[in-house]
């Protein structure tokens, strides 16, 4: 019990608001060398702070098992979201009150990944190799974290054959959810040009409007399907139309609107963006689409029959496999191999005075530990 | 012609920029006083200068003819637009180069005021009753201005037969269109309100945007009606939507949008805010109409034949009996009496280096004293 929480208080001490470098990496590599792991280090992105292109720092550590034996990676990230005021502690100064451990990061997701370490460390050399794929960028624009760690296991020849991330996917109580899916979300805006005019003198000019609405109205009414075994329907949802106009007597010479779509995996981000581009385009419009995400699903079967195992075992409870709720750095190591995302209770996420409660530090280590071992056995 | 000449540059050497009061009014007043005129002047309103409520000053001039005879009004406004910059000689300094008089109000409408009292000076007393309603608020708000020169009007007992406006309604030469009638114009406020909410939970929220857009389809849509023998088909035009929102992931609480219509005397602005609150309240939301105007027409007859008629003799010209355009203080009088605009020609109103034909004040003069008879005589 004393070695996982003060894993945890360890990497919750390193402040670490997104994007992470430095101190709470100085710290996860003192872990991992110990215990036979090969780490490596790499900062991506020369940018000023507070700009996407801000400096991020990435760890992958691997412990090499026999020729031949199977691969398995934890993933997960030490950045945080800032810790905003109100704390009762202080939120880079992890305290135990009680049964809980408070600190930004204490179930998301520092927390875990104290878990994932003090789980190795009872998984025997000889069973598999085992790797860490750790950004300090997943809270933020995560466009120099996850992704610049699949190139570079691409390159090092490194290819888990299965990746667990660790993000909190328990809502009631530890193992009562893990995800084996994500939907996918894209963002599109649309436009419709016309010609500004005076009211008095409709044929002189093009309103924009009329055929703003009917393109949402179209795009309102899709359905885009009836959902799958593991996915609620996919679903579109207009969330902005701006045309501003100040004058009374004024038709305006621009309309404007943005959707978002949050799409299961009978769609891709393409697929999406051709669809709403073509009903765009009938109606006098354009579509210009930011996809932030592609929906990932690894089906049941034995990775989540392996979880769900670990979690019975140590909890006495079946997780849910579900699909619901927003974006992981699971949308980009789908990739790579089949992934699912286990951890502890979301509850207190991104909120002040996050907690985590020692004893699911402790049960949460044992199931990764099981997890480790019959994956890599299987 | 020197007389109307000098008459309009007394009255454009005042500045006036709406609201009016005092000098531009201290000129009309000794202008009418020796052709036999009684004049009552008085200011409404209260408030700070650029304020709805500035004071406005009006005047109502009477000249009574015998007992029982025909009372025939001239209206119009003293006050003008702002002059803005870029004037080849001061605004208010009036200034004749070559054909033409230029300064603020040349043609809207000091220009078509100095030839009502130049006219009327060649029309012998004994031939009827003739008055003048002249406000210095037609530009502005119009709170203070005509319509409180209908209340004088009607608590003196003074109510005049027909009515003239001397609005600038010729087009291209002076004569060439008289305005026998106007269009309303009402604005409506359109709101529906939803519950904000994550777009990852639609069933958390409920999007006001898709209720909002089935309404504007629907107003979109209407046939208001197919015009009349005098007016064109009335038209609803959307000329604002306005649902701001910065995050993406948002559901937005309340959507909101303007429209404006523009509609002949098949309908009032009552029957049409009936006619949309009833649509928007369907979609579930709410419209709040504000009435700019109602439509007037005087349907071509005795009194448009008079002015047609003077026209012609005077120019040559047939008038077009027209109702296009926005709208103007006949709004108002038409509660009073029959009225049609007709003055001079339109092309500088409200632009820089505003001016006037000085043979078109002649013209437009004897054609004002060709009215007065013809209409006291009819």
């Amino acid at each position: 019990m004393t070695q996982v929480l003060e894993l945890a208080k360890r990497l919750m001490a390193a402040p670490s608001v997104t994007p992470a470098t430095g101190a709470v990496f100085d710290a996860m590599e003192a872990m991992l060398s110990p215990l036979g792991f090969e780490v490596t280090r790499f900062t991506r992105g020369e940018g000023a702070a507070g700009t996407p292109e801000a400096p991020v720092e990435n760890l992958f550590a691997i412990r090499r098992g026999p020729a031949g034996s199977k691969h398995f990676a934890f993933a997960g990230h030490l950045d945080v979201v800032p810790p905003g005021g109100g704390w009762t502690s202080e939120a880079f100064d992890p305290e135990v009150r009680g049964d809980l451990l408070y600190g930004r990061g204490a179930v998301d997701m520092k927390g875990a990944i104290a878990c994932m370490v003090d789980a190795v460390a009872e998984v025997p050399v000889d069973a598999g190799t085992i790797s860490f794929v750790i950004t300090g960028d997943e809270e933020g624009p995560a466009l120099h974290g996850t992704r610049a760690l699949i190139d570079f296991m691409r390159e090092a020849g490194h290819q888990p054959d299965l990746c667990l991330v660790g993000e909190p996917t328990s809502v009631n109580r530890l193992g009562d959810m893990m995800k084996i899916g994500r939907r996918g979300s894209v963002n599109i805006w649309l436009e419709v040009q016309g010609t500004q005019g005076h009211v008095a003198y409709p044929h002189l000019a093009d309103n924009p409007i009329p055929k703003l609405v009917a393109m949402l109205a179209e795009l309102d009414a899709l359905v885009l399907d009836e959902g799958t075994d593991w996915f609620q329907p996919s679903n579109l949802e207009v969330t902005e139309v701006n045309v501003p106009n100040d004058a009374h007597n004024v038709i305006p010479a621009v309309a404007k609107a943005r959707i978002s779509i949050r799409f299961n995996d009978l769609h891709s981000g393409a697929s999406l963006s051709e669809k709403v581009g073509a009903i765009a385009q009938k109606h006098g419009g354009s579509a210009l689409p930011i996809i932030s995400g592609e929906p990932f699903l690894t089906p049941p079967g034995a990775f989540s029959d392996a979880i769900a195992a670990a979690v019975k075992a140590e909890t006495g409870v079946d997780p849910e496999p579900s699909t619901t709720g927003g974006t992981s750095d699971a949308r980009f190591l789908r990739a790579v191999c089949p992934v699912i995302e286990f951890g502890l209770v979301n509850a207190t996420m991104h909120k002040t005075n996050e907690a985590v409660a020692v004893e699911d530090l402790v049960t949460l280590s044992r199931i990764y530990t099981r997890i480790a071992r019959d994956v890599l056995a299987g």
